[in-house]
């Protein structure tokens, strides 16, 4: 039988806890209930919390707006708020130096071109032979998939520049029981059908976390690893990328994964948590 | 240096020939030039021709008729047009006895549904909570591709039903240098995100040519594989099925593989024609 | 709750009877108990029978052996054991006029090269210049894995010759619960190190159903796909090939698949068998 | 036409330098000719110098011994050589307490869980129902690959335990034109086999890059990521490592690729570095 921990005990263990977004704190509906007294609770008591999500449809100073209190104001700060959409940015800011890029995705994801000193143009007015700097994908929505994605593939096919992917994920829950199609797996086909290697952000790859890490031992240079938990919802993201950069973790049951079902995805996959809790708010 | 062979003379050497049909008879335009007259050719020379093609976008018939000649008429009849759709219409007459399935393609594709005694229903048609029989992916086209691949994911999830990919290409050639992302890539896509296993027909899978050959031999018991030549243009599809079936081959330079990379490709996927030729047309 | 059929009452209903030998008629200790007997009763009632087994670690008459009766003797003639083996050694003969092959696997499995009229020589034999016709692999015994992986490696790499992997299987069972790895998973990764593609035979691939059929079809040319039934105890090979060749198939308990486990495995690949009972025996 | 930098001006323009070390700076025989001397001129004009390696073979005071000079004595300090056998080291520290771990590899490859203060097991000494904390997958040689491997899957299908890739690569040059399998791939081969997911380390995961840039990091805290340069002779993990990280790439052609092939090879897999160098010689 799975052994469940409360949350609130284990999480006074450590120093610095880093939550996925979605499943953790957030539904498909916003913030769910009792989460932002538990954040609230978390900082009273000292802790210093980061979101490491895997998202570029937005900017941190969006995301972060949702996590506010009506005593305490903001609970995370932007500056907190690790996105696999930043990644994206300092990598087209490195590899980039200046021009047009063009991207998949929303008008709000196009921050991550922009914050990065360069113009961002959807792929759908890119003119038939022009040559963008790079190409980005950062979201599903916000273009018409049937033109979006034969465009991008013969744009590949045609010129070789940097493309990213500024989120890996495979899918998304839309609501309890309904999943919606990623980025990340729109992004694979196209890979697939060209034959190349794009250049993915986004957990399990450890990146974010090395990231988030940086923030909280620069403010605490007495900071070690084993002061931070990572709280996730997803086997093959959250937990095994934390895994990976060699954190605690503790899985919790309020998204992607039903509690039934939670000790069978363990033993099948081999992603073993350190802890299970049922969710934030036990 | 890779070693061309006269189509002409190939062709004398064998009693019945496979034909792909984009890159080798068809191209975006239709029939390329001079194709009608080397099958009218072959056919007065007493050899019995066949369209064996990952496709199911229309009917038999409706393929057949691109292959007409001013004198003789028409050059291959329906019933010599082996089609992916052909095997997913006869895998539902065996595992859906009755009732509605959902597909994803164009009206014309339906054909391959109806004509297996079922009732053929756009997938968008399909109510939030019906429970068709099967689901069908027949073409890329037809459908918007947002909703539709976000709905056949949560079908799939929903129950379990039999999915049938009726063509597992990965793309096709649009004009001399584009691609378009075929349904079979689309099916793929969604496969992964649901972690299912879909039954897919096409080229490299041998069934076509199995069907093809008894289609011949039931004409000519005398028949043995080695008196059957398939031309394809595509390595992946076309040689490597008609190898695993035991025929001979000719990779053909009008379609996919542009004459100075056929050499790079055969040496770097270890998938070896028996002959390659320019086109059908030498 | 899964819904079980008698296997007596369902054999009832059909002219022809494919198995599956491994987990359906036999184990890791040879015939099961009672399986002779089975087969000898359907035999006695008119029942065609055919052995479809991906294994070319033995010659037909060397599988056929296994299934006697002291009283009716041979209950299953060497020419309805119908191997990947069998396939391989039509494609050899095919494709390689003469020469030798050299070959992964135990003496016993040179069968299938010396039977397609070619000399059959050990990889481990071959000289370092030597370019052999092909390569086939057709057991995970025999060879050292070591030297043998390696050098198949740098032989594919070197010169472009067929290469044929005689069965597809990932793994089998060894006992109850172990597992040996199949020469199928060597195979693939030795095809994933040299980005090469060989040419597989064996389940889910239909080209060993349409053999058995086309064998049946010719003892009786009114027999019809619904009158053949397909019976093993795995999915993804021998449940999924027989759905995509259009035969009714039944999936049984006594082999990879343990009984509580069997409706979440049908569940979770969307591989749908037409029954399931718990052995031939029931 | 592929344009060419020389290393030597090149190198001047950083402050750090990263370096794969097979196919850079050794070979099958050891250090290539002339590289010590490089090294040294490198380490008077004030560069820092690391070693990023995939390579859980020997310990980094074993690997460092290599890059020593006549006049200047040790050119890398071991605390300089980044290898991917470090990070698995710090994960078996972080995720297992104290017991035994059982590895695949030779007894050198050991240091990498004897320094985690645990107990290292070759896999064949574990007795048949013994539960070892976790497996660590370190390096090809050292073990019979048939028991060796068929234990492996065994032993992770029975216990649920951590299971450690220490060197993710497909395969190593062993000299001129021959590869030997690389632990990577007989990690990947039991993965799917057993279907579940292994913690893996090594290039192209940024790990080692942020390990790497950490430590230049603290020796100086002015560095930023456009100081420092990586150089490598493999697209799919030096270079896409370093693209992901974001530091510039300098790919030399010295190891696995060829000058004549590396152009199409960027080409195919769009995998673009920021400078081609023959080798660091120049």
């Amino acid at each position: 039988m799975l052994q469940l921990t409360s949350f609130a005990q284990l999480a006074a263990r450590y120093r610095v806890i880093f939550f996925d977004a979605y499943g953790v704190l957030k539904n498909s509906s916003g913030v769910m209930s009792g989460v932002n007294e538990v954040l609230a609770w978390l900082t009273q008591s000292g802790k210093e919390l980061y979101v490491v999500t895997n998202d570029a449809s937005r900017s941190p100073v969006a995301m972060a707006s949702a996590y506010t209190h009506s005593k305490y104001g903001e609970l995370i700060p932007p500056s907190r708020i690790i996105s696999s959409g930043l990644l994206a940015k300092d990598y087209l800011r490195a590899r980039v130096k200046q021009g047009r890029v063009a991207y998949l995705g929303k008008p709000s994801s196009a921050f991550y071109i922009e914050s990065a000193g360069l113009e961002a143009v959807p792929l759908a007015q890119c003119g038939p032979g022009e040559e963008p700097q790079a190409l980005a994908w950062l979201d599903d929505e916000g273009f018409d998939w049937f033109s979006g994605l034969n465009q991008a593939v013969n744009l590949v096919r045609r010129v070789n520049i940097p493309v990213v992917v500024a989120n890996s994920d495979v899918a998304y829950p839309i609501n309890g029981s309904e999943l919606g199609v990623a980025v990340g797996s729109l992004a694979s086909m196209v890979e697939s059908v060209v034959a190349k290697t794009f250049v993915r952000f986004g957990k399990p790859d450890t990146m974010m976390f090395s990231y988030a890490f940086a923030c909280a031992h620069a403010n605490n240079d007495s900071l070690s690893k084993s002061d931070v938990l990572m709280v996730g919802d997803t086997l093959k993201t959250d937990i095994l990328g934390a895994n990976t950069f060699g954190i605690d973790t503790a899985l919790v049951l309020s998204g992607s994964l039903l509690p039934n079902h939670a000790e069978v995805a363990i033993a099948a996959t081999g992603i073993i948590p350190t802890y299970v809790c049922e969710s934030i708010l036990t």
